[in-house]
């Protein structure tokens, strides 16, 4: 039905995640109309992207240098690794400008469900790092099965070394109400309740 | 806060209508994460199809060849044409396999809202079209005001060309609870009732 162009453009749309038919049709035809250099902009930093982005040698973000950014800076404290289960974890800790150590990027969690064990992860490459100018390792995976998982294997396999290593709290998210909250994480809040000064 | 590429790459996709910053991202890590050739295989299928993809000089269409593959087939019915105001809307009818006549693409509709009047539609080029040899105009703009307008104003000038004028059928979707239907709805598939053979 549609032109062979205008076929193809929408299957390759269909295959980026949550674009399902109907977007992708609409995504071609917003991207074929538009008037100005849009097509061919968007078509170059797609290529462009993948032509430039490698990953981190140390810490394995992606990158467009090697070593990253994080890892080369003179300005980052260098006693502290935040381990994060993907690169985009980087960008959301980044973001709260609370944290300016460096960090180490595993590619993912421990799930027997997907088959992904701890040899499938950037855990050796992590060990590798934890020399004496190393003092705590904080273990930022998600709050899912799968990522407290991954943070209890390596904390596990961590503890040999001597290298302090944290858990990033959890709690009752900003914002939220008690009642609206599930019994696990209220339960959590008042497991991990502080002292006031 | 990204990698130069990634940055950009993350604009350009956050033009695309409906795609906001938290899922251009997520797009862009895919695309740039993919192992196989599909971050080249998007760039080309983008760049190729505003390549290579026109409008159609009858009957408006987005096409790979002019004039379009209705326009030109030897099957279609000459004598009917329906007056759409999308290309996306061609799609929509011709997955009904109701519908063999041509085609006309408005490119809008009537909006003084917008500042889109008649003049900036191909209501010009649509009566060019109105040969002897056409027998009936369907008038398939969206029932909406503007759709319902465009329809009305269209059937006004050509009415003294004696040409048969129709729209579609306003009524009760297909699979829709009466319960749930909005009034005017409502009321027009009553006044629309038709007789049971």
């Amino acid at each position: 039905m549609y032109a062979q162009p205008i076929q193809k453009l929408i299957s390759e749309l269909s295959r980026l995640p949550g674009i399902g038919r109907k977007t992708a049709q609409r995504l071609a035809y917003f991207i074929i109309k538009s008037d100005d250099n849009y097509a061919y902009e968007l078509s170059e930093a797609i290529s462009n992207a993948k032509d430039n982005v490698k990953y981190c040698s140390v810490c394995g973000n992606i990158t467009d240098k090697d070593p990253c950014e994080y890892c080369s800076s003179p300005t980052r404290d260098r006693s502290i690794i935040c381990v994060v289960q993907d690169s985009r974890d980087v960008i959301a800790i980044e973001r709260t400008k609370e944290y300016k150590g460096l960090y180490h990027i595993l590619g993912g969690a421990i799930s027997p469900m997907e088959g992904i064990g701890p040899e499938d992860l950037r855990i050796a490459q992590l060990m590798a790092r934890l020399d004496s100018t190393v003092e705590e390792v904080i273990l930022a995976t998600n709050l899912t099965v799968e990522g407290e998982t991954t943070a209890m294997y390596i904390s596990r396999v961590i503890k040999p070394l001597g290298v302090k290593t944290t858990r990033i709290a959890r709690g009752i998210p900003s914002g939220a109400d008690l009642e609206y909250t599930d019994e696990a994480t209220l339960a959590n809040a008042i497991e991990g309740r502080r002292i006031i000064d």
